[in-house]
């Protein structure tokens, strides 16, 4: 089936500001809240929301089979686990709909107004129910910069990661969407020098610059799915900032892996971008030397090229961006990942989310967290405002965007923006 | 409010097989399906299954708040999240029905037909919608063989183990119950002397003997609870056998921990068993030493007597039980474990499990696992069939049992078995 949303030529009847990363090209798929409480699934172009419930009702989607209440629901999750034919028909509709050359809705004030809302009146929702959550540890960069610190400078990458895809599972519960306020964790730490550990609050929170996938449903237990038909299960991609509590994580991770260090918060940007959206910025990730074993193996360009960055605001200042670096720097691919997780018959749902894991680039300026931006805390990072940052502070917010351009078409995830709250305080 | 469910001098009408895991004092809470395709909420007494839909249709719960659908449901996360107070009137009431001295059930032969299922036809399902797994690793034996195997047997335990209950998030999405076979998973393994991995079925199956623990809601996100006051946020136990692929774990899970060695099944017995239901076992664990920081510590009785074992029946073979242990060996208990979980503010909803970890007793024949029972593989296990074991074989069923003996009273889980089929063939 074309996916002819992407028409670069079309233009909206809605207007679109310049340089927005939601033009009538992308069509997102998100959940908000109105301020009548109705919550339904969504999608955005411009500064605008668009309820694609009332849509459905309004019989705008007349000629796609969809369940009645496919879109009046507080989740994603049963649009997604239609599949790519029922993704494709619904985006390249609403493309139409709201195409400068097609009246049927533009001229219809009163369905207008029961369908679009400004996006300041609207609150974004975790735009899925999350089943299960993995993160990968797929940049090259971030491992070996993680392992000159921690582990050995000389043998900075562990044997197994030229091979396998690393991840591990992390927590759904506490994954919330941009705007959510995160407390400083509480925690149990060894200090320097010390053999006894203490418990207090985390002297050094981090954020972790990540994208995300999320999956349809893929396959029943004990079945894989092959590498080269991995991406027909991803609906799309977020901006994912994987919190991180540095002091510690480094005391409980030997031998089971990172735990409380990671499941206080976990930051997602609201809308989901469609694969299909991405699909003009495909591109070649990095080599893979060695040569994957056969079952990881791909050719073609599976990578994206994806404009990223970081910026720290704290209260009442101004941002300064810390970090600019590319999805594209990605050692292992999205279908690699998802293969490797499949290999073993591990069922995934729809609605599942896999983190890339922190994208740090090659250049010092590209690192993503700031455990490496600063090098463990030795070299500072100094903000507009003059105060210096080793970690993140108490009240300062961590923004991260992300964008991919093409000549004049800009599609964009728009952004995932977190506020570090001081610890919880029990009433 | 008064346990009066755990009176041990009750008996019912309902006849109960001597050495029955399910006296009219366990009523243990599940999901069933029935041959007319019906999903219920139920309880067991001796070998039958009660609807208890059903039960609360006819009028049976009356002056307990209920929400209508409450049994009526393919999962029990509504019954837990209604909270302690809840599950006591219910199982209370529902052990005054089935009291011989109670003719109100008993003597009404058309609500008899619609309440009681025979065991045998009915399917046991799911208990509950997981969000989140974790599993612990919360025996000391147990970290200290694997300590000594696969790191330094001067230095087995590592020097977090006797601070934190260590523990990491497993996979929900393959988590089953007992009676559904499960595939020997495919994987990347590292074979001995050689330094490149080769892709193939796992050589090393194992399962682990664990138990878990349901909670309901325990808190918002941010909030911690105190040791003290979890016991109240824990429903009830299940046994948990978590099975593992050895030669898979050992090649991926440094740095991150186990991965795809795990996540392609996890068996949990059906019946969870209430911790109303195991309060007459409380024991005390073993003594703690170093004593754990301020918001690990309890005083009293927190581990449970509960005797375990593992058996393997070869396909048309007898079983040979191969393990003995029981709860009472582990270093951590639940509380420690829940407190410990939510001390950076991680949230914990209804529904969500917790594995104990492996429990392994201190002599070689209470060991949890096929790695520790064999050493390795080293010293392979005799069958009653004259086969030996050094792993698991494909068509291998390995049963777990568990249950609590205080005079003549019994509680106990009814077993997860679950058979090792070949790996998966795709079609």
């Amino acid at each position: 089936m074309p996916i002819t949303a992407n028409d670069t030529n079309r233009k909206s009847w809605l207007e679109v500001p310049v340089n927005s990363d939601f033009p009538i090209q992308n069509i997102p798929f998100g959940v908000f809240l109105t301020k009548e409480n109705i919550v339904t699934v969504g999608t955005r172009i411009g500064d605008f929301a668009i309820d694609l419930g009332a849509l459905q009702q309004l019989n705008y989607f007349e000629g796609i089979e969809l369940t009645d209440d496919m879109f009046m629901q507080d989740t994603l999750n049963d649009f997604i686990s239609d599949g790519q034919k029922t993704w494709r028909l619904v985006r390249n509709r609403i493309a139409e709909l709201f195409d400068v050359k097609n009246s049927k809705l533009q001229d219809n004030a009163k369905d207008r107004d029961i369908i679009i809302f400004k996006m300041e009146d609207v609150e974004m929702q975790l735009p899925v129910l999350i089943g299960d959550y993995t993160d990968f540890y797929s940049s090259k960069e971030h491992a070996t910069n993680v392992g000159k610190m921690f582990r050995d400078p000389e043998n900075a990458l562990l044997p197994n990661w030229l091979h396998i895809p690393v991840g591990y599972h992390g927590r759904s519960s506490t994954i919330v969407p941009s705007g959510i306020p995160v407390h400083r964790p509480m925690g149990q730490t060894l200090p320097n020098g010390e053999t006894t550990p203490v418990f207090g609050s985390s002297r050094s929170v981090d954020f972790e610059l990540e994208t995300a996938f999320i999956t349809t449903d893929v396959n029943i237990m004990g079945e894989n799915i092959l590498v080269t038909e991995a991406e027909d299960y991803i609906f799309g991609m977020v901006l994912l900032n994987d919190w991180s509590a540095r002091d510690i994580q480094k005391w409980e991770y030997v031998p089971l892996g990172p735990f409380l260090a990671k499941n206080f918060a976990s930051s997602i940007s609201p809308w989901i971008v469609t694969m299909d959206a991405l699909e003009p910025f495909r591109t070649k990730g990095p080599k893979q030397e060695p040569t994957p074993l056969p079952y990881l193996q791909q050719k073609g360009k599976h990578s994206f090229d994806i404009n990223l960055e970081v910026a720290i605001q704290p209260e009442n200042g101004e941002a300064t961006v810390i970090s600019h670096s590319n999805f594209k720097y990605m050692y292992w691919t999205m279908s690699q990942q998802l293969a490797h997780h499949t290999s073993n018959g591990c069922r995934v749902n729809s609605g599942d989310m896999m983190g890339s894991g922190t994208i740090s680039g090659p250049t010092p300026d590209s690192f993503g967290s700031m455990l490496e931006l600063t090098w463990g805390g030795k070299n500072p990072i100094k903000l507009k405002d003059g105060t210096e940052r080793k970690f993140i502070n108490d009240n300062d917010t961590v923004i991260m965007k992300g964008h991919c351009q093409n000549g004049h078409v800009r599609i964009g995830f728009g952004e995932v923006s977190s506020k570090l709250l001081p610890p919880f305080v029990r009433k």
